[in-house]
């Protein structure tokens, strides 16, 4: 059996009896039942993905994925393709949102060069999967071969699969960086929701309203030509995904595989685990969507996936932000659950009805 | 002048060049502009706030204020009185929820008897401001008297002015503890929104059909009886109010006199919010208000005071626990304003159009 295969195959949904275990812990503390609303269905589900009462969350990782996508070439962004090598060279040196955010929420950044279009020197926090210089154009054909698809997704099994032996992962999160790749999303999500594209494609690093009607236009046309399988994960990759994506998606699947929770960022991540889900759909029991992001588009994915964000910040950076900022909130509702005084150790009355 | 007065004149609408200010920094940051959404806006309020472009948040303190209610005594609660003393001993020795989330994002909890039916024990978190002990019942006769009332808001001044003397304080959240404070903080912003109590009334702590509509005709008995004057912020505390929910109004006075941000915790605090709003609207400037409570009545609360909650996670527990995550994201939002690296520092093209 082949990585992808035996990945796919651990998923198996989360044993609901775990949930109920938790909610009986949750409600003997010194709390009305259910008032910390949210953070308890977090608690909850970290039991039950971690298959502990006490779940760690001591090893917090976010995989900053990066590629290049040939449609830039369309002049779907307001910013040039050199931009990712940028931004890349950015997350290592520690200086962009993403490692800010981490940091605050305690969280490691690890930068993946999925398919960046230049080579990059050595760094500790930079692990190199290239699986070419770039996407090719999806408004003129596929973005990859079905075989670099499957590559990519291998990659992102790779990077967790690494990080978990050598380190600990505790929890993940999933984060990106590649010019042009609202576009692919935006596509992978039309072929997945079954919208239009002009109901899912946002403006992105906040295009204006003539680069829109473009963006929607090469949407259009790529999905038109390249006529993805939208049950076929690795057909919707190679079709009009990117390198970053697939990377996401393997990421996922890795970590679901290993009971490790998995926080999704916002609208490429989505993308990212709307693949996922097409490999396995149990995958969603070990995904947090972080939050409701302003790219347009978002929410339709998010419906469809069928999980509630937990942060509605109109937050549309990307990185893996949004993933941090809602990973702090994810530890919040865990040290809930542990570190809690129940009614007995308080000596605090019950209720009197 | 009075210590009332003086805190009060001193609250000034923040500089909206600041602002501005603010924003042109975020600007030139490595991301597209607006692209962190409301870290953007809370960072800005912050410069506006405290005057300056690196606002400090090194001492966070959350106040968690405490006290009885004599409408308690008319079954509006699903909890005994006594759970309020029971509770005030679990956060001195630190196993309730607020402590455990303030430790989270680095807080300090302060407790403040206001007015708990009974006595303590000293303790190093906790501060004696006790006005006496419980107060009337409102669906009888006002709570309290007007010179309580003052006493009240002054006690809430001093606990913030000692603090910062003390120990300085960077922000400041805002907490409650008071079994049928819900009730009283009911009342109050029906007297101020003009909302019917039973638009306005919720479960509290997890209240039944029958305990509703109980608790609804009390507090439509409680403003009858007492005709609270909702532009007289100190005849509404006293009328139908709370001496924990006067000592947050001090608070917050306090806090904006000062230029020290403050978030505001759910339904209780915000009924505090605006008993401080009636004093002088200007100090809506310096208020944050942390989340959209699950209490029914809140968001018309919201509303009232016009600024949007940072997080919906369908809290409704109190005692400062949604001001501790807030506070989580406020200073997430600093941190990108003074950590994150520049266009021109990482290299990083802009725009292309």
């Amino acid at each position: 059996m082949d990585k992808i295969q035996s990945t796919v195959t651990k998923i198996k949904k989360v044993d609901r009896v775990l949930l109920n275990k938790a909610q009986v812990r949750l409600d003997n503390l010194t709390k009305p039942q259910g008032s910390l609303g949210r953070l308890e269905e977090f608690a909850r589900r970290m039991v039950a993905i971690t298959e502990s009462i006490t779940p760690r969350t001591e090893h917090k990782v976010i995989f900053t994925m990066a590629g290049d996508h040939g449609v830039a070439a369309e002049g779907v962004s307001a910013f040039p393709s050199e931009v990712t090598q940028q931004m890349v060279n950015n997350f290592i040196a520690g200086g962009a949102g993403i490692n800010v955010l981490a940091r605050h929420v305690g969280a490691k950044v690890m930068v993946v060069d999925m398919g960046v279009a230049v080579d990059f020197e050595p760094a500790a926090n930079l692990i190199i999967k290239k699986i070419a210089y770039g996407t090719k154009n999806i408004a003129r054909g596929p973005a990859m071969s079905r075989e670099e698809a499957k590559k990519t997704i291998e990659a992102g099994i790779d990077v967790f699969t690494e990080e978990l032996h050598k380190h600990g992962v505790d929890i993940v999160g999933t984060g990106d960086m590649g010019i042009a790749n609202t576009t692919a999303s935006a596509a992978i999500i039309c072929a997945v929701t079954g919208e239009e594209p002009s109901i899912i494609a946002g403006r992105g690093t906040g295009i204006d309203d003539s680069r829109l009607k473009l963006k929607i236009d090469v949407i259009k046309k790529a999905l038109e030509i390249n006529r993805p399988d939208p049950d076929d994960p690795l057909d919707l990759l190679a079709k009009v995904g990117g390198f970053e994506i697939g990377g996401i998606a393997g990421l996922i699947l890795a970590a679901a595989s290993s009971r490790t929770p998995v926080v999704v960022d916002g609208f490429i991540s989505t993308a990212g685990a709307l693949i996922a889900t097409k490999f396995n759909p149990a995958v969603t029991d070990y995904m947090f969507m972080s939050h409701n992001s302003a790219e347009k588009g978002h929410l339709e994915a998010l419906d469809f996936i069928g999980i509630e964000p937990i942060l509605d910040l109109d937050m549309r950076l990307g990185e893996g932000t949004g993933a941090a900022l809602a990973i702090g909130i994810i530890e919040a509702s865990v040290k809930i659950l542990t570190e809690m005084a129940t009614f007995g150790e308080a000596g605090v009355s019950t209720r009197n009805d």
